[in-house]
């Protein structure tokens, strides 16, 4: 079966512009809409939900019309926490089924349906936010005399070592985590005027809590920030200096495991009877016990413990809350290995944990930012009970890679990797497939970015071409989600798998790519200022060759972002916008190179140069 | 895209063929084979799996080829309760990605992914087993003494009435729900001839506690066998009988509400501290308390409640426990309203519930089967850890009314219906998504029927046409599943709504179709008989136009179903068997009819009747 021409302007998504309240209260019934081409042959259409499991169609009415689209609206009940629902069409021809993973003729299972959250407690600020990830090590040494000295101690038989600014990472076999170049909090608080004038508004921290390494994660101390970094005054003094400029902040912890030197562990290891022995999984003591991946310096913490919960989230002085008050006040939480914690094989609470999490952080701060680490299927920990976001590596930033650079970098295993570029209609449905699968209130504050602390970075996996970085960057400032740019990104620093995509912030600026920091700038400039780029909905309009444009609406902007891969420009480019509701006649802007274009039958026809994006605003 | 020719012919699927073991304990690692056509240009092929939410690779080996086929075969380990995987199958043209859904680019989430479920305790008995659904009222009097009088009681204003067997049921504003024929448990025993020859060899009876009502589900003793049916006794005969000739017994409880003259309730009614006081959400006594879709006859059971939970599963002398147990002993239960129950609006235990009743059913009797009323989705209450199967009115009976006779009976608002032909790709996906959804153990032990006591008579749905419905039996027996007969469709019954579809069975056999019924036998034996049928895995071979092809295959047998619902034969089909793995100049032997077919150059050419089914088994 050809899917008949107007299925394509058919559309719904869970934004201010298709739903009266995005985020309704438990018992509130919204008016949700569908846009129908005025040439569809459809005669009717229903809302379908399940409350309590029983499935209930709402008759949806006509309600009005302009050039191009019929609006059909009806009421949806927002029954409880969580309500999917999707619409049916009929037409002459038979039944359609408007799901948020597209449109189809099967009434399939509800997997793929819109989902509305009721009573969600939302970070409405993430939207204004471009985030900046910061590996504190790395980024500027604000005070040389707190950087741990050499040989300080010793990890895995390897001492520490001091390295220069200049020097770059060696690998983990020469260096093991313990080199050190001397990054702290307070060189990051002297660095907030270069961030604000890149455009960004708020930073991600990876780990600043006591630990025997540079990266931080095998935490001993939850309590205090590593002295080495500043201690506490100094985190104080950032989160200070960054409200006095409207700025966010958000930590990293580990919730999976704690560092091997950690008391909690020690007196576990030791004594069946300490009271946090049952913090950790022992088969037999001292050395019989579950670690993250194996790695016996990272002792697995066990969830079945409810002292080791309290301990971590739930109790009134758990390790989350406590950075949330005052005098830290941080804005957000990232989790590491959020995909693993609480899972060991027949145990699995992981999706207790979350709930739990959730619970103890929107208490705190009802605001406040919750995001896991999942290079996974992180989808069913994103239903509005769990994490507001996760770092979406699978929904966007694999994708990315493997469409622009052909870089399966989601493939660990020896000899899996794809190294061809995705087509496009296979990058279309994976990111389609990610969105469809949570509510729109969470795709549109997913967590993303194009590399991180634990990938390549992206210049490299571009084998060096910055048209391909901005090519990526433009992908990531127009998408629905929070944009999270790592440090030094912007000014062209490279580096292959870690350590050596932690190399320290080069502050020379004589060794910046300048022209690419101008495009960081406009991108996320673009980005902050477009009412559709941060809370719009999303409409794919075309996948097709090495071409994909998506269509943004809010209610007072409507862009359409065109993507192209090819290593040429695309003459001639006849892109439907009328499947977007655009009607002959409206003028589209471009909004990087100003260029106008019109709409004629249903189309626009431009010119798109290599490795380019446009973004196209739709005017009257 | 379209996709490169060899696509189809990949196939795996969760039964014995692909899998050493489809039951495996906790940690047992079993072997997966993906068979691979031999002129796919296929270099590498990786299982993935995700143990403790961390993907796992694992590479394959091509241990083994035939004529067409390359089987590539790995490890993979039962980590977990559930364990999702997929495939990563590498070619110069890139990746692609074998999922239960089907074959794709995109590396998606993990639904639609295969299911491996350990230590499933599963019903073994179903998979030789056709089940045959009786109403207990209308199908056949034993015992004409124990019928409720006239006038017994009354409900809603309508006194008990006596009808004669020859009689049709009345609407339900002139009949309540308190007419009764008078059909009995020592009925039922005394047709048990009937029932073997025909080829049944389990009954499923609605319910049979005492309730003032002919259907029986408002329930007001759980402890008893209503002595209008001929009380425990008769239900102890029954049993023995049914033991006597090897045959199962599966009962109908509600557990989502009670009768309003359930003692429970009228002590919880009148006493906020009445022991059942929280059996039910009062907002306030007397009147004011949750019911069944707001019908107030049907007070709603409370499931946050603890000893409600104990009360009707959990407990030692719990429902569900009693029935389970000597000296009744039934084989299986089935859930009135499973979809419903445990759920009302902000209190969402539906889950919790599923899992308590499967832990008490399968302690008391772990081949038990335990089965929930379903018409929606129901996948995420059958994932190993609830109900061994639903009614999956879904995902084949409506689907199947849609197909065969464009009757769209599971679409209930006013208007809402499409009344036209469901087109064969859209039948082929909407069946494939309800299967990939679940463990494949669990979709090939799903209660499938063409009709129940809550629909329409399917002869009714086809108008009257038995060629239809003779297509939509050989369906119901030629698909995974475990296929229900709805008493008296065998011979012919027609009816329209309940309670017209609840007709007294006729036993005068002039009124029968002698040839439908020789064809439900020559299909249940088809059935029963072929190892394929009964626990084969799955592919789909064609879906276009008015034809829909699958393969079914176990170690011993492998059979093709051909389904053409056109009102003309389809002459000269050719069928591409080669993409089910079988090798040019095999003989497909046609197991109806018995005419022999030779695959040329992976075809296979043959005549197709309207309105038929052909079974052909592959020979070598």
């Amino acid at each position: 079966m050809t899917a008949p021409h107007w299925v394509s302007g058919v559309h719904h998504d869970g934004s201010s512009v298709y739903v009266s309240n995005p985020i309704p209260r438990m018992g509130e019934v919204v008016t949700v809409t569908v846009r129908v081409p005025k040439d569809a042959p459809v005669t009717a259409v229903f809302v379908r939900t399940v409350p309590d499991g029983e499935a209930h169609f709402a008759a949806m009415t006509p309600t009005r019309e302009d050039a191009v689209s019929v609006f059909w609206e009806g009421p949806l009940k927002a029954h409880q926490p969580r309500n999917n629902y999707r619409f049916k069409l009929l037409t002459p021809h038979g039944a359609f089924h408007l799901y948020q993973s597209g449109l189809a003729r099967y009434d399939g299972p509800d997997w793929g349906d819109f989902i509305l959250a009721a009573d969600l407690q939302t970070p409405e600020w993430v939207h204004e936010t471009v985030f900046y990830q910061i590996f504190p090590d790395r980024f500027a040494n604000g005070d040389p005399s707190i950087t741990p000295p050499e040989g300080a101690w010793d990890e895995g038989g390897i001492k520490v070592t001091r390295r220069s600014w200049d020097d770059t990472p060696r690998p983990w076999r020469e260096s093991g985590a313990v080199e050190f170049f001397g990054g702290d909090l307070i060189g990051i608080r002297e660095k907030l005027d270069y961030l604000q004038a890149l455009g960004v508004n708020a930073l991600y921290l990876t780990p600043i809590f006591p630990s025997y390494s540079n990266h931080r994660y095998n935490i001993h101390d939850f309590y205090s920030v590593d002295p080495y970094l500043g201690g506490d005054q100094a985190l104080i003094d950032l989160r200070n200096a960054l409200s006095a400029r409207g700025m966010y902040l958000m930590l990293d912890v580990t919730h999976n495991h704690t560092g091997d030197r950690h008391p909690w562990f020690i007196a576990a290891r030791q004594d069946p009877n300490a009271p946090t022995a049952d913090y950790y999984t022992f088969h037999s003591r001292p050395d019989g016990y579950e670690s993250w991946l194996g790695v016996k310096t990272l002792p697995k913490l066990n969830y079945k413990s409810e002292k080791l919960r309290d301990q971590m989230y739930a109790g009134k002085d758990s390790v989350l809350r406590y950075w949330l008050r005052p005098p830290f006040n941080i804005d957000g939480w990232r989790l590491d290995v959020a995909n693993m914690a609480g899972r060991q094989g027949a145990v699995q609470v992981g999706h207790k944990v979350g709930r739990g999490m959730r619970a103890a952080v929107k208490e705190e701060n009802p605001t406040a930012y919750l995001i896991g680490e999942h290079f996974f299927d992180s989808t069913p920990h994103l239903q509005g009970n769990e994490f507001d976001a996760v770092m979406d590596y699978q929904g966007l930033n694999v994708p990315i890679w493997r469409w622009v650079a052909g870089y399966d970098g989601g493939s660990w295993a020896e000899g899996s990797k794809d190294p061809t570029l995705m087509p496009t209609d296979a990058f279309a449905e994976q990111l389609r497939r990610f969105r469809a699968a949570v509510p729109w209130i969470i795709a549109n504050q997913q967590f993303h970015q194009l590399c991180s602390h634990d990938t390549m970075r992206f210049l490299t996996i571009c084998g060096g071409s910055t048209v391909k970085v901005k090519l990526g960057l433009a992908l990531l400032m127009t998408y629905p989600g929070v944009p999270c740019v790592y440090y030094g990104d912007e000014i062209g620093l490279d580096g292959g798998k870690d350590p050596d995509n932690r190399r320290p912030m080069p502050w020379d600026e004589s060794r910046w790519d300048h022209d690419l920091l101008a495009y960081y700038k406009a991108f996320i400039a673009l980005r902050r200022g477009s009412p559709a780029l941060k809370t719009g909905g999303f409409q794919d309009l075309h996948a097709e060759g090495n071409t994909y444009v998506f269509s943004r609406q809010s209610p007072d902007q409507h862009v359409i972002v065109i993507a192209h891969r090819g290593d040429g420009p695309y003459k001639a480019f006849q892109l439907n916008v009328r499947a977007a509701g655009v009607a002959d006649g409206a003028a589209l802007t471009d909004l990087i190179g100003g260029a106008a274009h019109t709409v004629v039958n249903g189309y626009v026809t431009l010119d798109v140069d290599a490795f380019s994006v446009v973004v196209l605003e739709v005017g009257g």
